[in-house]
C-alpha cells in the first residue's frame, strides 16, 4: 500500500491507514487493516478501564504549537511535529502524544475537581517520521492516568491494572514480561556510588540494555567507568552479587515497590515481571516507578508499552500534583494481540437475510418480520436483487454471512 | 471559553472543544463538554447501524488536498479547507467531511468488494470557520452510505433507519419533521414548465425557502419569473391547487417515493413527514431521493441532518455505483438531544469504594473482596486516603458517587 501523491490517487496519506470492513470482501486481501480489530481493541481497553472507576475525556487533535515546543524541548518538536500556521496566523500542531493536552485541560478546571482523577482518552496522533513496521505517522494511544494520588498503593493498583488489561485481552502469562525499576531509586544508586558525572551516559546505556549484547553492555560501560564498576553493574542488572544485594537494599526507602512485589506475588503468581535497574523509559519526566511491558513471542520480542509516575505533570502550568499512568498504542498491541491468536471471530453474530420479493414487499416486512427478528437480536440485511433467481438470492445472502435467509 | 493563543494557555484551539468527565467536577460548572454525552450520541447511532447491517470502517484524518479540491470545485477547498504542506513536499488537508475518502477506499479495493455496501463511519472533520453556535472547527459526523443499489426498496429502508434512529435516542414522533423530496423529479418539474434557464436561481430561492418571509418568498420568484408563475410555485409548495397536482403526477414516475410514502405513512404514522418541492440539499451532487430532517423544538427550529441519493458518489475515480446516504453531526444532534431532555443520567452504574486501612491492605483486597464486587458488575474505585478520618472518607467516596462502600 505504497502512497502516491498524484491527485486521484485511491492511497491514504503515506503513514496513515483506510480501516476496512472485512467481511464486506470477497475473499481475504493482505494488507487489509481490519476497523473490527481496532475497535476490539479500544473497546476491551474501555471496557477494563470503566470497570476499574476510570473516566473518559477527550481533547482536540489540534493544538497550539508552544504545548509541545515547550514540553518536549528536544528535537521532537521540529523534526517529527507537524506544526502550521492557520489562516488567522495561529501556530498550531497535530498532538504527537496524548499528555500534554491531558495537563492543560486539568490546570484550566484545577480548582473545580474531585481529585484523585482516574481518567483515560483513546485518541490518535500524528508524526512526521519514516513509516516502518510498527511505526507510523497517524497512530491511535490509549491515555491512562491517576493524577492526585503520591505514591503507595496506587502503584499496586496501576500494575495490577495493567495485568488486568492484558487478561481482557486472553493474553496468557507467558505471552509478556513486566519490567520495572524505579527513577528516584536509580539515582540514589548512581549518587551513593559516586557516578553522578557520568549518570546521562549510563542513563543511556541502561535504556538500550536488552538490544546489546554482552560484548556491547561491557564496551560501553567501559568506556565510561573503571572495571571493577563494570563488573558490579552487569551483575545488578543480572540480579547477581552484591551489587544486587545493594539495589535491593536501598529499593526499601521507596515502599511502594514492595506493594508492587507483593500485590504481582500473590495475584498474579504466574506472570513474569522482573524488578531491574535495566528500566529507563527515556523521557526525562518520570519521577518514581517505571515499567515496560513485553512480547514474549520469540518472533517479535519487543517493547509493548511502558509508563511510570510523572509527579511533573502540571509544571508547564505552573501547578502541581502528582500523577502515575501509562499509554498503550494500538499499533504493537495490535501485532501483539495478532501474534498470539488473540483476536476473536467477529463473524458470530446472527444474522437474517430477507429476500424481498418485489418493492412493495418492503412495507410488509417492515410490518411483523423485522419486529420479530429484531426482538430475536438478529442483525438485518435486506436483499432488493428482485431480478434474480432465488438460489442465487440465497447464495449472495450466505456469502455475506446470513445464518436465516427468509422471503417475503 | 474564549481562545488565547499564548504561550501555556489552558485553552482548547479555537473552534475545538475539550470533553471532560463530568462525575469529576465539584459542582457543574457552565459551558463544559461532557465525554460521557458526546460517546452516547455515536454509541447510539453505532448500535443502531449495526443492527440494520452496516459494518464500520474509518479513515485518516489527513488526505491529499486534491480529494476536496476536486471534488467541491467551490470556496469551501480555499476557504474553509485547513491544507498545508509536509515536510516530504505533500500538499495534505484535514477532511473537511468524510464522503470523498469513503469514495476514496471503496475505489480502491472496487473489484474485491462485495456490494451492496452498508457502511458507516464515525470520525471528526476540521473547517476553517467562524466559530459560532453549532459551527465549530472541529466536529464529528456519523457518516451512513448504502453503495450498489440502484433507486428502489432502499429509499424506503434508508428512511425507517432514520426514524429508527430518532426512536433509539427516544425521541418522540412530535420532537422532529422530516421533510423530502427528489431531485430528479424537480429538475423534470421544472423542465416541464419551461424554467430551465431560471434553474440555478429557483434552486436557490428553494433551498432558502423556509427562512424565508412569505413576502421575500414571493419577491425573489418574481425577480425570475411571471407573476402566475410565482402563485403556481407557492401552491406547490403548500401542496395547495394544480401546481401541487401536477407535482404529485410527476412523482408517480419515481417509484421509491411511493415506497417512502407507503413505509411511513404504515410503520412510522405518527412521524411528521412532508414531501415538498422546497427541499434542495444544496450540492449539486445529489441525483434523487434527498431529505432533511428538522428539530420541532420552537426554541430552535433548524435542519439536523439530510442526505439523499448520489449516484456519482465514485465518478472522481472513473467509477461507477449507486449509492445512498446522510450525515448526522454530532453538534447539532447533541443540541436536539439537549433540547428534548433525551439524555440519559449516566450515573446509574453501582459503584463500590473501598478505604484501604494501610498500604498492605490492597493486597489483601484484591485477594477476596475486589473480585467478588467485579463478579457483582461493580465499578470498583479504591480510596487510599490512610491519613484522613473514616468519616471524611466515607463522605468523599459518597461525593464520588460510591453507593457501596466497604473498609478492608
Amino acid at each position: 500500500m505504497s502512497s502516491q501523491s498524484n491527485a486521484f490517487s485511491t492511497q491514504p496519506y503515506k503513514g496513515t491507514r483506510d480501516f476496512y470492513p472485512v467481511e464486506s470482501f470477497k475473499n481475504e486481501v493482505s494488507g487489509l487493516h481490519s476497523k473490527a480489530k481496532q475497535s476490539y481493541i479500544f473497546d476491551t481497553f474501555r471496557k477494563v478501564l470503566i470497570q476499574w472507576g476510570f473516566q473518559e475525556y477527550s481533547t482536540s487533535l489540534i493544538e497550539h504549537t508552544e504545548l509541545f515546543r515547550e514540553k518536549s524541548g528536544d528535537e521532537l518538536a521540529d523534526r517529527a511535529l507537524y506544526h502550521f500556521v492557520d489562516k488567522g496566523e495561529r501556530n498550531i500542531a497535530l498532538r504527537p502524544e496524548l499528555t500534554p493536552s491531558l495537563a492543560r485541560i486539568i490546570s484550566d478546571q484545577f480548582g473545580n475537581l474531585k481529585f484523585p482523577l482516574r481518567w483515560f482518552s483513546i485518541d490518535n496522533c500524528f508524526r512526521y517520521e519514516r513509516p516502518q513496521k510498527g511505526r507510523l505517522r497517524e497512530f491511535w494511544q490509549v491515555e491512562v492516568d491517576v493524577v492526585g494520588l503520591e505514591a503507595g498503593g496506587i502503584e499496586g493498583e496501576i500494575m495490577a491494572l495493567v495485568c488486568e488489561m492484558f487478561k481482557a485481552f486472553g493474553a496468557k502469562a507467558a505471552s509478556y514480561t513486566i519490567k520495572y525499576n524505579h527513577r528516584k531509586l536509580l539515582d540514589e544508586w548512581i549518587e551513593t556510588n559516586g557516578w553522578s558525572e557520568q549518570k546521562q551516559a549510563l542513563y543511556g546505556i541502561l535504556d538500550d540494555w536488552f538490544k546489546l549484547s554482552d560484548e556491547q553492555q561491557k564496551a560501553q560501560l567501559s568506556a565510561i567507568l573503571p572495571l571493577g564498576v563494570v563488573a558490579k553493574i552487569i551483575d545488578t542488572v543480572n540480579q547477581e552479587g552484591e551489587g544486587w544485594q545493594e539495589y535491593q537494599t536501598l529499593a526499601k526507602n521507596y515502599p511502594e515497590l514492595t506493594i508492587v512485589q507483593n500485590l504481582l506475588a500473590q495475584q498474579y503468581p504466574d506472570v513474569q515481571t522482573i524488578f531491574t535497574p535495566a528500566i529507563i523509559r527515556g523521557q526525562a519526566y518520570y519521577t518514581g516507578l517505571i515499567f515496560e511491558c513485553f512480547d514474549m513471542n520469540s518472533n517479535n520480542p519487543r517493547s509493548l508499552f511502558g509508563g511510570g509516575r510523572f509527579d511533573n505533570l502540571l509544571e508547564l502550568f505552573g501547578k502541581h500534583s502528582p500523577a502515575i499512568g501509562f499509554a498503550p498504542g494500538e499499533v504493537p498491541f495490535g501485532e501483539f494481540l495478532e501474534n498470539w491468536g488473540l483476536y476473536p471471530d467477529f463473524t458470530t453474530r446472527k444474522k437474517a437475510g430477507i429476500m424481498l420479493e418485489s418493492q412493495e414487499s418492503l412495507v410488509n416486512a417492515y410490518h411483523d418480520l423485522i419486529p420479530k427478528l429484531k426482538a430475536q437480536d438478529y442483525i438485518i440485511e435486506l436483499d432488493y436483487q428482485y431480478d434474480r433467481s432465488e438460489n442465487k438470492r440465497y447464495e449472495s445472502l450466505k456469502k455475506r454471512g446470513c445464518d436465516l435467509i427468509g422471503k417475503i
